[in-house]
């Protein structure tokens, strides 16, 4: 009885923990020099831990790039070389406070959008975005790839550097809340809340760029850019979610992440603990000379958008995403009304119209995935499952149950129940 | 019968007329250089013809403003003996191509946005877009209000015309579709409208700007506005009701306005003729400190909206919008499924993702709103009934049902049915 009534209040801080954070994009800054214990051999990847050995096609073609992108390499084959001599440690973004979208590559000298939490000053931490198509987070690495990069380094970057510090910072969650009012869930789409990260900085970006011609191409660039502000909102979630770890007794997820082999997630109540289950296949809407045959299984952090409560979970807000994933507005409402089953509340700040400004459900409790017999329902894109290729398509997952059960087995045993 | 016949016909190519309507907006000019019969002492004003003794607060106080901004009067009182002696000539803006939002004063010096039909080259205008508070457009006329209505005339407006030249004009109807898909009405809610005008502005205001300052003011005003694009949407929205003009046997209204006093509406069939009755009241949220007692009646040329199936007729799209004019998301929904009853078609460009992408119902037919009983229903700010205050709220509104039995009547006589 006692153990029951300390996880209801462990679950209520935790979610509260969720709502209350505040997450402010700051800066952006070189990875080596801001992510605490980054190094100049280590190499972060989205979802669980993962050999080079056991890593997916598109994880394996991100870090081919990041390679050569670190001018360690000059060829796929050199890439690979290193990549699999022992010199290069892999870790999850999620173990270093970031979050990468798809294969999620953070190399030392890529420059990282840099989010703090105005209430406790915790930083965390992810790349910069660079749109649709041929992409390093979906395993591409071909030259206009790593041209790419190289420009959202050394021009995108300074320049939104000097802006956002400019106008004191940019409030990842006010941004949000807005979206969600305009047909954004918050995670597959982000077109208004590029639109709004656009222009907020974009008188910032004119008065602060070195130049005319940098200030209009960055503009461009992001305002084009229907996911410009993908990276900056996963910093902010993982914020959030960063502010509702290690709450004793608490079942509620506080991760989520996939690395196209594996699925894995942490709960509040214990501690730092992965558990991980196969990754699934995404039931997809696929581009034009793509199938299922040629995805890659579910990948990247981006689900830590329906951890804290938007995504998936939002999708009554964003029925105009159907056009892109599959299904129809109806599906989109279902969707939501499912996942208030699995959540254990409402959030303050983020709320549906269609649904009388209801606020979406938040928290996911491992008893009630259990007790209810459903998971997680995540949007996400995705990748072609061998290395070099990029997006096939985009469409719905659910998360596999084993990773709730191992879960609620683990908690049950830590806390004696 | 074979009038019938004709009319079913008629009323089909009208509401063809509208949706293959392309408003392309291609400029900034001066009224006195591109408006057709414009003139050094011709002022023009929202809705029907209004005399000088007839019209209402903001409209005198739009006036008063005007004649205040083009140098002719140091006051009010000078102003107001200059608008009374006779000197100036006063008309509705629809009947110069024009469309302007509430008082809708549009003088000879004022730069307005010119948008061109790309099938038939044929131009229509709207004013500058002042954003909310006080305002000129609900009659406020003090000293900040003429010099940010001077500001818009010598910075904002050159500037935009650059840009809009160098990216070879911006298509009104494939923004409004866009935006109708991020929650945006098209009419009180044009938050995401706005957000992607200043977006595919912005990089070329800065390549074009005379320099970064205007740059970065223009594009901050731009930015902040969430009524940014009203004006030239307006503008675009009068571009597709023209193009259903004067079609021999067609009973669909192509024109709704008013000006504070009297509603008119014309119906294509009819070519020119004003149709009047008494402006309603609206019912609607007011600002703090402000009740219906200090409420101009229905004033506005923005009811353009409505009239080519967005605004009012779309409000399905927009459940956010009732935090602003009152209602819960389930009024939007029906005001929006009320209207399909009282028009003859369903929108090919414009769509509502929450009714499975139904088209917005287009094209009010006369004969359908008597034989329904069923007025078109908008969506509108409301101004103070005094000249000189401004804005006091927003709500909704129905168009009164004198109008269309006048049309009717003299429909049936005119083709003799």
């Amino acid at each position: 009885m006692m153990t029951n009534i300390n996880i209801e209040q462990a679950n209520q801080k935790a979610i509260d923990e969720f709502m209350n954070a505040r997450p402010i994009l700051v800066g952006v800054e070189k990875a080596v020099d801001v992510i605490p214990g980054m190094h100049k051999n280590l190499y972060l990847h989205a979802g669980p831990p993962c050999s080079w050995e056991r890593m997916s096609g598109p994880v394996k073609g991100g870090m081919i790039g990041a390679i050569i992108f670190e001018g360690r390499a000059k060829n796929a084959e050199e890439a690979e070389s290193i990549l699999s001599s022992g010199k290069i440690e892999f870790a999850p973004c999620n173990d270093y406070d970031a979050s990468g979208p798809m294969a999620g590559i953070i190399s030392p000298s890529m420059m990282v959008f840099v989010v703090e939490d105005k209430n406790s000053g915790y930083k965390t931490f992810s790349g910069m975005n660079e749109g649709r198509g041929k992409v390093l987070r979906m395993g591409a690495y071909s030259e206009e790839v790593i041209e790419r990069m190289l420009w959202l380094n050394n021009v995108l970057a300074p320049t939104v550097d000097a802006a956002l510090k400019a106008m004191n910072g940019l409030d990842i969650r006010t941004l949000l809340a807005k979206a969600l009012h305009m047909g954004d869930d918050g995670h597959n789409r982000l077109d208004a809340a590029s639109l709004l990260f656009t222009n907020l900085l974009a008188p910032h970006i004119i008065r602060t760029a070195k130049n005319s011609t940098d200030a209009a191409d960055v503009v461009k660039f992001l305002g084009e850019n229907a996911l410009a502000v993908l990276n900056p909102v996963m910093a902010g979630c993982k914020t959030m979610a960063n502010a509702a770890q290690n709450i004793e007794g608490s079942t509620i997820v506080t991760l989520m992440a996939r690395n196209g082999t594996d699925w894995g997630i942490k709960v509040s109540g214990m501690g730092n603990q992965w558990f991980t289950a196969p990754a699934p296949v995404v039931k997809a809407l696929y581009f034009p000379g793509f199938t299922e045959k040629d995805a890659c299984l579910d990948i990247g952090d981006s689900v830590i958008m329906e951890t804290v409560g938007i995504g998936g979970f939002a999708m009554a807000t964003a029925p105009a995403l159907v056009t892109f994933i599959g299904g129809t507005p109806r599906d989109a409402i279902n969707t939501t009304l499912d996942m208030y089953e699995i959540t254990y509340g409402e959030h303050k700040n983020f709320t549906i119209p269609f649904l009388d400004f209801r606020g979406t459900p938040t928290g996911i409790d491992i008893r009630k995935v259990i007790e209810k017999g459903i998971t997680p329902r995540v949007n996400t894109g995705v990748a072609h499952k061998d290395p070099g290729i990029g997006q096939v398509g985009a469409g719905v997952v659910s998360a596999p149950m084993k990773l709730f059960e191992d879960a609620l087995v683990a908690f049950a045993e830590k806390y004696d129940i």
